[in-house]
């Protein structure tokens, strides 16, 4: 007999071949004193038939077949019955006619049915995962992820870059999210901890003079999960010497062309569109806009700057700001109920209430309009190119809070209404960072990325008098409203980095003892470098159509951290804890 | 100014063309009011030439660097003059005239000299090790782990395999080395471990129906180390449905044959030799030989079976073994010195002692020779095919003793007499494992390899009758005397996996507790499979000649499990360990 073939590859030009196949049940039907099992393999699906008049004793082995049972057939390629043809299975025009089959295992019923969509609850999913991972959207989700994996592999290996491993055990860092940690079994009372991203390492890689590396890495925060959050997560690492941030990002776009080619079909145009973040912010209220649709807030804090109403006179006076969206055509669509819930939602953000106003007859209309003069509706009306029967919505707040809330009421909106064109890939760099923010809580700057990252040209300077103003050498980039990654130029001076430090409020002997192997590196001949991360994850929820980072990793973990599957974390022994010296600090069940 | 040029590119085809480099001063020489620096970038190093006459300021700029500068230079390349050629260099037959060089970062003085063979203390490079990388043969190190891993990964992607991530974040399992555990937050006294090896998942993910899977694997394991150890290493882990272990080994020899193609340019013999355990125990006294030279085991407890020698007499009647090696033409090179130092080695692995005897005039001689028959004499010199001026050395104790202890002679003899051709790659597969192994200390049966290897076909039975006898479905590649990995097929039925854990002494409690949900995913339809791992790091350092695992791996550890350079592992905040609910037993500096 032959090799196996895989079934879900037979096309009619395999009639009247004898072939072996093997893979699991999909489903079986009685009809007409015939047996019909749909035959599953990695490459898709095949009708097989039994037959009496073929094999008794293959029918009766196949009436005794399951779902999910794993057989293997013999049999022979026809073409099938013009009145049977599914144009709709790629092997619909041809079946296996079975001579001999043979259970390999028998399956139980499964927990829950294996279909294209499913709404099992995700514990069950995640605890029978290897069931779950056989419907067919899965399946491709993660034969996309490969392909991407390699297309980024190969652009990079063809551009001279080297693959390199950090390691996983490495030295805790008190800056940035929580660390996993790993007790040391040999060094008592100390610990490891695992890389949130492979950074001081890839930074001594460019001092170690290889100049272009990358790793598609595995990172890792001990963070409160939310739904596009995971403990482990994957991202793809890239640093250089001796190239500038645009080369970086020209580099980038290259990469994401090839990848959207490969792997969607679609020619991306480059270079893609650079906005700056403040513009980013001014526009969208976000520094990562989703360009799919308009809707872009409307400033109009001049046009109120005399308002009497308090909303707007308080949000202008203390600073702040009132900007508002223009819902187009919408204004009968939504009744104050409908109001009423959108003002719930902008609550969550900060928002202490959504103001609005309906637009009629070249004029506006709603609770709010007898606290505003002539001029200043038609202010309005006029700045945000109004027309009849479309919806403003306000914001008036701190700029903070009007940016967020407004910003999550656009997205809310935008998907709401039917306003994004689903089919499309908006990429955009967002550049310009802020390089500090002011922490109130902490009462000094933190790093807006990272402590490593280069000021921008001609803000080094700033940091001493005004580091509130100077920008970072950072681009971030979003895709569709998802931020895929960002990076930087690196700070490549010891001086520089130790000014950074400081700014940042670490005494000397801190920034020693926690960061002294970089600081002495940036002394023993440090190249200028830069480099990027983006979240392999994400990038294929996006491409892959998924709505959440769970279905594009094999074994995730749940929003408590869980594996329902193989019950990690799970207790372990006294012996265990007694050889890493430590103890729990109270007994738990 | 075009762009950078990579110096080491450099070659007559490029002579008169105007460039820019950047890279590090490998060297600077004065002679004869010139300044001569060597240019060291990823690509190789090139001479710039400094000329009073071509721009005096660039002269003066260029007497101010020092070793290991970053420097960028604007110049044009030339032809060497004929005497000053270096044929040694691959830019030798050029240099460069420099009109202009700008100092891009200084460099202290490095703690020792960058160049090819080191005498440095290890400690002090791996504190240094973004120094100690920027050497010729760790620079090529990784070049060619870089296309070792491409390598593999085209071969496995052109064969329809997938890459897939496991979890590092996974659950303590007893069996095997130690874990290294992670304290979870979110569920107080729970532990996550890192993996020893995706074994487990990547079993799943042959039930979640991928059949062809693959990943350059991190694994972790807190051992003791040795040389060739490292809490965290990687591995080529490839697991496949449907298929026999025949056609895995094929396709791990392909894999093989075209890493040493394209890393080595060597063509691999097809297929690879294959040697079953028991007779690799019996030739060489090892499951890993060396088969670069002979040099085997000479059996004669046959021969000495009435021997009235007490050591020999001894070893045959409690059920031992008495062999020998036979040392070609060396009897005149051994002096009673030479033969002790051996045997203090052979002390080590269990030995009591050291028999040895002298071929001379077809007789043999030494401090035994009184003690043996003259049939026992010749018929030790036939067995040992031996003629004068050998040198026979005597294993006599129990067979374990004796296969350890010569085993390891047999090698460091190989090394020592010149034995072993340095340039063979001797592939060898080793087959027909023991299932398991009996532990005297625990009074009971382990895996030889793990709980889900497949016993060998009609050795089932056996299981329950005579487990010391049953045969693994396994099978390990060895080169050149280094285990480079193994693999197996799985047991894929419940019944069988049940019965495993029972002779491995688990109660049904403990195996549903630890394996349960392995065991019942054996029941929802998991297909017969199989696969390996192959050690990369260890592949590294064979193909690239190395010595020392510690060289094929960017960021190693020390032997203590530390690095020297970051110096983790290291201590935490209270507030840290306080989050995860667990203390250190004492007090720790």
């Amino acid at each position: 007999m032959s090799k196996r073939v895989l079934g879900g590859t037979l096309r009619e030009s395999d009639i009247d071949k004898e072939i072996l196949l093997k893979g699991w049940v999909q489903k079986r039907r009685d009809l007409g004193g015939l047996i019909f099992i749909d035959l599953r393999d990695k490459s898709g699906v095949v009708q097989v038939v039994f037959n009496p008049d073929v094999s008794k004793s293959a029918l009766e082995t196949a009436d005794s077949v399951r779902s999910e049972f794993v057989v293997q057939v013999k049999g022979k390629v026809v073409k099938r019955e013009e009145n049977t043809i599914n144009p709709s299975m790629e092997t619909g025009h041809i079946e296996v006619i079975a001579s001999e089959i043979e259970v390999i295992n028998k399956a139980k019923n499964p927990p829950f049915l294996i279909q294209d969509e499913s709404d099992v609850s995700e514990d069950l999913r995640l605890k029978y995962r290897y069931i779950d991972l056989r419907r067919t959207p899965l399946q491709e989700t993660f034969k996309m992820r490969h392909q991407i994996t390699q297309t980024v592999r190969n652009y990079l290996n063809d551009n001279g870059y080297l693959e390199m491993e950090t390691p996983i055990l490495t030295k805790s860092t008190p800056e940035g999210a929580r660390d996993y940690l790993v007790p040391s079994r040999v060094h008592s009372g100390e610990f490891y901890a695992l890389p949130q991203s492979p950074q001081l390492f890839k930074q001594l890689i460019m001092m170690s003079g290889f100049e272009k590396y990358y790793q598609i890495a595995r990172c890792f925060r001990d963070e409160d999960l939310r739904a596009d959050r995971q403990p482990e997560f994957t991202q793809i690492d890239i640093e250089t010497s001796f190239m500038s941030s645009d080369e970086i990002m020209e580099m980038t776009e290259n990469m994401m062309q090839k990848v959207m080619k490969e792997v969607k079909g679609i020619d991306l145009e480059l270079p893609l569109q650079r906005m700056p973040y403040d513009e980013a912010m001014r526009r969208y209220g976000s520094d990562k806009p989703d360009t799919r649709f308009g809707m872009e807030f409307i400033h109009v804090s001049d046009v109120l700057k005399d308002s009497t109403f308090k909303v707007f006179q308080g949000a202008i006076e203390s600073g702040g700001t009132v900007c508002l969206l223009n819902v187009e055509g919408q204004a009968n669509n939504y009744s104050r109920k409908d109001i009423d819930k959108l003002t719930d939602f902008v609550k969550v953000y900060g928002a202490k209430g959504l103001a609005w106003l309906k637009v009629e007859e070249n004029d506006v209309k709603g609770p709010i309009a007898k606290f505003l003069t002539d001029e200043e509706k038609q202010g309005l009306i006029s700045k945000a190119e109004a027309k009849d029967g479309d919806l403003l919505l306000f914001g008036a707040d701190d700029t903070s809070v009007v940016y967020d809330s407004l910003g999550a009421l656009r997205l809310k909106l935008g998907k709401e209404l039917g306003l994004i064109d689903e089919s499309k890939f908006n990429f955009l760099w967002i550049t310009d960072w802020p390089l500090l923010e002011y922490d109130e809580e902490l009462g000094r700057y933190t790093a807006a990325h990272h402590p490593f990252t280069m000021p921008a040209d001609g803000d080094v300077d700033k940091l001493a008098t005004d580091p509130a103003n100077v920008k970072a050498n950072a681009y971030d980039l979003v895709l569709n409203g998802y931020e895929l990654g960002g990076g930087s130029l690196r700070i490549y001076k010891r001086e520089l980095q130790n000014q950074m430090f400081e700014v940042l409020g670490f005494t000397n002997e801190e920034a020693e003892e926690q960061f002294g192997f970089l600081l002495d590196a940036l002394e023993y001949g440090a190249p200028p470098h830069g480099g990027i991360a983006l979240g392999l994850d994400r990038i294929v929820m996006l491409l892959a159509g998924r709505s959440n980072l769970r279905d594009t990793i094999l074994f995730p973990k749940t929003a408590s951290a869980s594996d329902p599957l193989t019950d990690a974390p799970d207790t372990v022994s006294d012996a265990q804890l007694d050889e890493l010296a430590i103890q729990l600090t109270k007994e738990y069940e």
